[in-house]
């Protein structure tokens, strides 16, 4: 599958990494950074290449949108065009300018901004409420535990494409339904925030336990 | 410590059960069925009795508030007397009528529309998000893990008292700040509905994993 990654910072580089080496063809793009790019673009070897992001998401079959929310219009402005029947994951969470709050709420969420905004391409909401650490590590394993990665989203198809993926970046994907359940994984950003704020040593991830 | 369930159904009736197995008094009250208090009182032996809503939270000094939404504003107003200085747990949801939605956004939450509603209380949001059958379990184990409990409140000396509870009825207790964080754990449940239509057949819980 070819995956483009618009916005290759902590969250999307690592994603990044972890599909090609899963043998996934993976352009990178959104960085402010060239050397960035260029040094994902090493590490991911004959899978990885680096490029503007239009250049990415016409390249793509699956678009992973990774950038701060306020760049969020400007960017798919720029994209629109290229998002046409595409699968787009948003792992996005619409802050506020300080960080501090969700700028929509529960009348709404940045998953369905994007969704309405994109009525061509197939939005799923995913790897937006983990800690880059853990999405950066090699291994995701919790003692015996493959952790959960909760997405959403209105096309099914589009949806088994991305769970494919959850699980090639190393977690255990769980459908939460449509990309209006973005409502619900949105603030669970905001609570991973917290825990951190509480002072929590160890790394840790919100996951679902089964018994 | 003396405790008051007001909603005696199977969230508050379980926590009871454990509180007094853990060696607190509880009062159960609010259950429309008075078979079902006294079913609960003979089950929880020389520490369980029951009463009124305000019987129980006279003699208590925590109040466990565990009724629907669209009885929070009546029973408030009829306990708001007895609950000076009076630690409340509050473990409601502000959904819709419907049940589909909360209704009350990030603007605001369940949580602190009850706080301000009682600026004398001491109000921690807790026992919100979490299954009634994990929550009537005798075990919480989930293999070798205790399973987080999140709680928030504005008083630190009574998120101490609550995070004591939380340890008595099995849980490990994760301390996600102020009472502002009620508009992260209301949403939590939201997911966890979720999480169930998902078609999951184990019992589970949305926890921290760490390592």
């Amino acid at each position: 599958m070819n995956i483009a990654i618009v916005g290759s910072g902590n969250i999307g580089g690592a994603l990044g990494l972890h599909w090609a080496k899963a043998g996934h063809q993976v352009m990178f793009s959104g960085s402010r950074n060239p050397q960035k790019l260029d040094a994902l673009v090493q590490k991911a070897g004959a899978k990885g290449s680096a490029g503007s992001a239009a250049e990415a998401c016409q390249f793509a079959d699956v678009v992973l949108l990774a950038v701060p929310w306020p760049e969020v219009e400007r960017v798919l402005a720029e994209l629109e065009q290229t998002l046409h029947g595409k699968i787009l994951i948003d792992a996005t969470n619409p802050l506020t300018t300080d960080f501090i709050d969700l700028a929509i709420g529960f009348s709404d969420s940045g998953g369905e901004v994007i969704a309405r905004r994109l009525p061509e391409a197939h939005v799923v909401k995913a790897f937006n409420s983990v800690g880059a650490n853990i999405i950066q590590a090699e291994s995701k394993m919790f003692g015996g535990i493959v952790p959960t990665l909760f997405y959403c989203g209105n096309d099914v198809a589009a949806k088994q494409v991305v769970a494919g993926l959850i699980a090639d970046s190393g977690f255990d994907p769980v459908d939460v339904g449509p990309i209006r359940s973005s409502r619900f994984l949105e603030p669970l950003e905001q609570l991973w925030v917290e825990v951190i704020k509480s002072g929590i040593q160890e790394e840790f991830i919100i996951s679902l336990l089964r018994r």
